[in-house]
């Protein structure tokens, strides 16, 4: 899912988005829920018919940014109050307000309002946090109305395999549309990382989607995929567009490197993104170098396309019972060794 | 024509400028040679091929932007010598480098090397400027290619009448592929700017294409269609788009005026731009509020739609032989007098 933080994914129009293959996006509830309000957004016929996408709508719980303002927020058992990033003001979300946010924005998939610990958090810290998550989430489900979007519960732990074994317990206890692993690239190694996935998935249920949030590379997706993953966010392809770092299946390009000064060739040869049919290395450095608007767009058109075609092949290669040939191709493109 | 100063006009791809109807865009021969540079554009086969754009380009000569450098710039009877913006950097351009630049860039209409004086030059000083003007535009034509596209001689003389009508005739006097009036729109009133292309447009020529460089706002269009003006360029629709001012049939929109927060409606009723089409006012004042990409894209979008079907619903009325109603009904749609 690329991500659209505020009712936009970066640098793209919906017609690009629906040109690159994008079935879905993400839009984030603390964002819309602050500018420009989501009862501004209900108003105006809810997020899809506000920004033009008429696509499927994952939204966040808002909790993930909330608990990034650090020293902006409190954290008690009712939710958490914080103050804007943008004037200052005070607000409260709790997760029956996050939900009916959710709401009020005309989500396809709502996400509970959960805790995200840092990386740091000891493990006494991690345990009442996925306790209060796994409270949240009840409260969640029970103040969500009928007639709105599916519900996906969250399963937190931090790096503690037997918490997360038994976050994802509670979580898948109490019953939800699909569930998420929150919690993860926020630090710790790849091999970690991993590790807390494949915890959690054999204990989550074969028929119900399973939602890595906020992960990761392409490397990743693969990765996770192999640990039993259908889903994904991530700003990746889309910041580091506009940071001018390319992804390709060799490996990552660095728009502004003067060796493409005089490359005449597309960023990833074959690729039949609108940028790698129409325009040269040499061209999308010169806009990088220039500043120009035109690179990050161009730039998100082929790393989204990217993405989405990755996962697209990644599904063939499942359907044609092939994902271990897939992997193994992926990885030799890119001259990194296959384990 | 929209003005694509660094080898793209902001904010828009070669498929946004066909979808909203450019039919030539203007290409700026300072910046391009300094930035890629003419040799690296020409080795990439030009700028056409370069920035994925196939209709027809139209570069200035190099002139305008270089005398902006104020201190920065030297004149003399060869040609200017002056620092890069860039870098600082010294770098000479003369007539002949000049046509030798936009034959690189392969550009379809050429304009001459001229000086472009300051609004506040005294006569003396206009008059000797418009003479070596002249015999730079000798030069220009002396030096062109017989395979390269268009050139255009360029009408000086300031705000001075007798020196606009000498320096059409002796322009006029060499023979070029078109006309176009320079040093316009420098901080003159609009009765002095349409005054002195009163002047200038009954002398040049009825077969011949007539430019008014850099102008204008589309009141200007008009007025000086109305004169006997053919084409313009001008920055005002792509900057103004980024600034979030708006053009429409009944004035400027700032679109990050509150009483749009809640404006379900489109930038313009009844416009046909992708815009207009998908997105209301409140969603591009979102946008503009939250300093995303998008706002850019989208306002440009329109911007440059209006100016194009204004010019494409003028050569209308002009071939239904009404554009005495036409000009009657565009100040009555913005309650302006009409005179």
């Amino acid at each position: 899912m690329p991500v659209g933080t505020q009712g936009t994914v970066k640098a793209l129009t919906p017609a690009n988005l629906v040109e690159v293959g994008a079935e879905i996006i993400l839009g984030n509830t603390y964002h819309l829920y602050l500018r420009p309000g989501h009862n501004l957004i209900e108003e105006m016929g809810g997020l899809h018919k506000f920004m033009g996408w008429d696509r499927p709508v994952l939204t966040d719980s808002g909790g993930y940014q909330v608990f990034s303002l650090g020293e902006l927020r409190k954290i008690t058992e009712d939710g958490v109050r914080f103050q804007s990033h943008i004037d200052g003001s005070y607000h409260v979300i709790t997760p029956e307000t996050s939900i009916s946010i959710q709401e009020s924005l005309g989500s396809d998939i709502m996400m509970c309002f959960d805790e995200c610990p840092p990386y740091s958090a000891d493990y006494d810290y991690v345990k009442n946090s996925l306790d209060m998550t796994t409270r949240w989430a009840r409260r969640c489900k029970q103040s969500k109305k009928n007639d709105s979007g599916a519900l996906f519960g969250i399963i937190q732990g931090g790096m503690y395999g037997n918490l997360r074994k038994s976050s994802a317990e509670d979580i898948i206890d109490i019953g939800f549309d699909g569930y998420a692993i929150g919690g993860l690239s926020v630090g710790e190694t790849k091999p970690l990382m991993y590790e807390m996935v494949e915890v959690a998935t054999p204990l989550m249920p074969d028929d119900k989607p399973r939602y890595l949030m906020g992960v990761g590379t392409p490397e990743d997706l693969v990765e996770c995929v192999g640990r039993g993953v259908d889903m994904f966010d991530c700003v990746m392809p889309t910041r580091n567009a506009r940071n001018g770092m390319l992804f390709t299946s060799s490996g990552r390009v660095s728009i502004k490197n003067r060796r493409y000064e005089r490359d005449s060739g597309p960023v990833e040869e074959g690729c039949r993104c609108y940028t790698c049919i129409n325009f040269s290395r040499a061209y999308l450095r010169h806009l990088y170098m220039a500043k120009e608007i035109l690179s990050s767009i161009l730039n998100t058109v082929h790393n989204v396309h990217y993405y989405i075609s990755l996962i697209n092949n990644i599904r063939k290669a499942i359907e044609q019972d092939s994902f271990k040939d897939f992997r193994k191709q992926f990885y030799q493109l890119r001259g990194a060794p296959v384990n």
